[in-house]
């Protein structure tokens, strides 16, 4: 079994982590036969894997990389994903095996998906839902998936093979598998992660144009340390998953507008109606603590 | 020195307990002859305080309470405040000593200073930045206020003795006093705190709303939790706050819509700017990052 992982930040490394974990436990035949490689543009994380014992070998070149291999596991933002995939059903068509499964680790799943089917390419969609602030193999751990889920959308070009492929690697991270619709995956993660990043951004964004940014920065605590915490992160990643999610996304930030035009309302009223809003927030607050 | 406490739960209650550290420190002459009472309109927190010998004392009722006090520190939810306010001038006032001082500690400033001022108060606005998610007395902590800075809003009718006993009152809970004009402090804080909570509580809306819920929900980790914490707070807390900083949220409400139709029109285009979106996000986190 040779699994090869492109690119090699937090999730592509904590994936090799996980499988070297295994492998060490030696706990099934197929551990000890399994070779794990990787490769990245920059190829300093691979160079470091390799280094610390995780990888078996960190070839300079992609194609060298997925060359044999069972399982390639995409693991770089979305826009990159898309970019790889043309490139796996072009120039590095050659490379990959007639049973070679391929598949990711992006956030978003519906592009992703459909462009592997419309290039015939045996892919199996993947989103494990864990992730850490910092990012890069430097805070790769073999733990990170531990206990959480991971999203597995097969495309119209999958087989049972693909799957089972995928839902084992998930396992080997001590992930638990869940199929799911793409449709589906990217309309809950606009939701819960999404919309989130555009509202934590659209904040930072006032608050850095705002007369009274210099004096209300300096009395910023937690409140605005959590609301503007994904602000902060990686904008490769950031707008490559806005990207590839922007039409229920924008349906989202349509629905945040006509949210705010009622708050607004409520806030514009002669005397402002303390009830309603009082009303507003204990009915969030119910269904929040219903989740 | 009488300091009467109105209103009794996690501010008002970490205020008595720093005080009665300063009082068992028997650090200064003023400290041992400092009586700390309080009342709430429950009166449980002002019995567990006398129980464990936090106060002196728990009158049953607002007048006792005040009678004799050379500082009233009003702990409750700023549209209790106004209300206080009113009956301090009204049926409260022969209760008042000539020269007693009166402060707050809600989270806005502006109406609150401007109405005790229309009704001839020896008034100090105060808020101290700092609290926790849980509330009540049974949360409180002498350390609540500790090396947080304590934003104090003189009122036009306002002597230097009333300012020196709120900023002596800051510096007992280890709190650094910090003068403020009461519409910079409301602008600051609208910013850092009433639009976060705003944006918190309209994320909530959308999701309960959404048909994704059940799947999202069940999938939702850190960041949907950091983004909707604040919308988890005291309704009503949060109501007073959004009533009494009416105008300047509003304001920040329509700028926040505003962005989102950027946002929106970015993720409209036919084939969505991933560089555009790129840029927006990094503009903002260099921002941040120079907080």
């Amino acid at each position: 079994m040779r699994i090869a992982i492109v690119g090699f930040g937090l999730i592509g490394g904590s994936i090799a982590r996980a499988l070297r974990r295994i492998k060490d436990m030696d706990v099934s035949p197929d551990a000890t036969g399994m070779s794990i490689v990787a490769w990245s543009p920059s190829g300093r994380g691979p160079r470091s894997g390799l280094d610390d014992g995780t990888l078996d070998s960190a070839p300079d070149h992609l194609g060298a990389t997925i060359d044999g291999a069972d399982l390639v596991v995409l693991a770089a933002p979305p826009l990159a994903c898309l970019a790889l995939l043309d490139e796996f059903a072009g120039p590095l068509r050659s490379a990959l095996a007639p049973d070679t499964t391929i598949t990711d680790v992006a956030s978003t799943k519906r592009l992703i998906v459909l462009r592997a089917a419309a290039l015939g390419l045996s892919f199996v969609g993947g989103h494990p839902m864990a992730g850490l602030e910092t990012g890069g193999y430097g805070a790769a751990r073999d733990d990170l998936f531990a206990d959480r889920p991971w999203l597995i959308c097969p495309a119209a070009t999958s087989v049972p093979t693909d799957v089972t492929r995928v839902e084992d690697l998930a396992r080997a991270c001590r992930s638990w598998p869940r199929t799911i619709d793409p449709d589906e995956h990217d309309a809950a993660v606009a939701l819960i992660s999404h919309l989130p990043l555009v509202l934590s951004t659209v904040l930072a964004e006032i608050g850095l144009d705002e007369g009274s940014w210099r004096v209300a920065s300096s009395l910023a605590a937690g409140g605005w340390r959590d609301m503007t915490r994904l602000a902060r992160g990686d904008p490769e990643m950031g707008a490559g998953i806005a990207a590839t999610n922007a039409t229920e996304l924008a349906r989202l930030v349509h629905a945040a507008q006509g949210r705010l035009a009622a708050w607004a309302t409520d806030l514009e009223r002669d005397t402002p109606d303390a009830v309603t809003l009082r009303q507003r927030m204990e009915r969030v607050r119910r269904g929040l603590e219903e989740q």
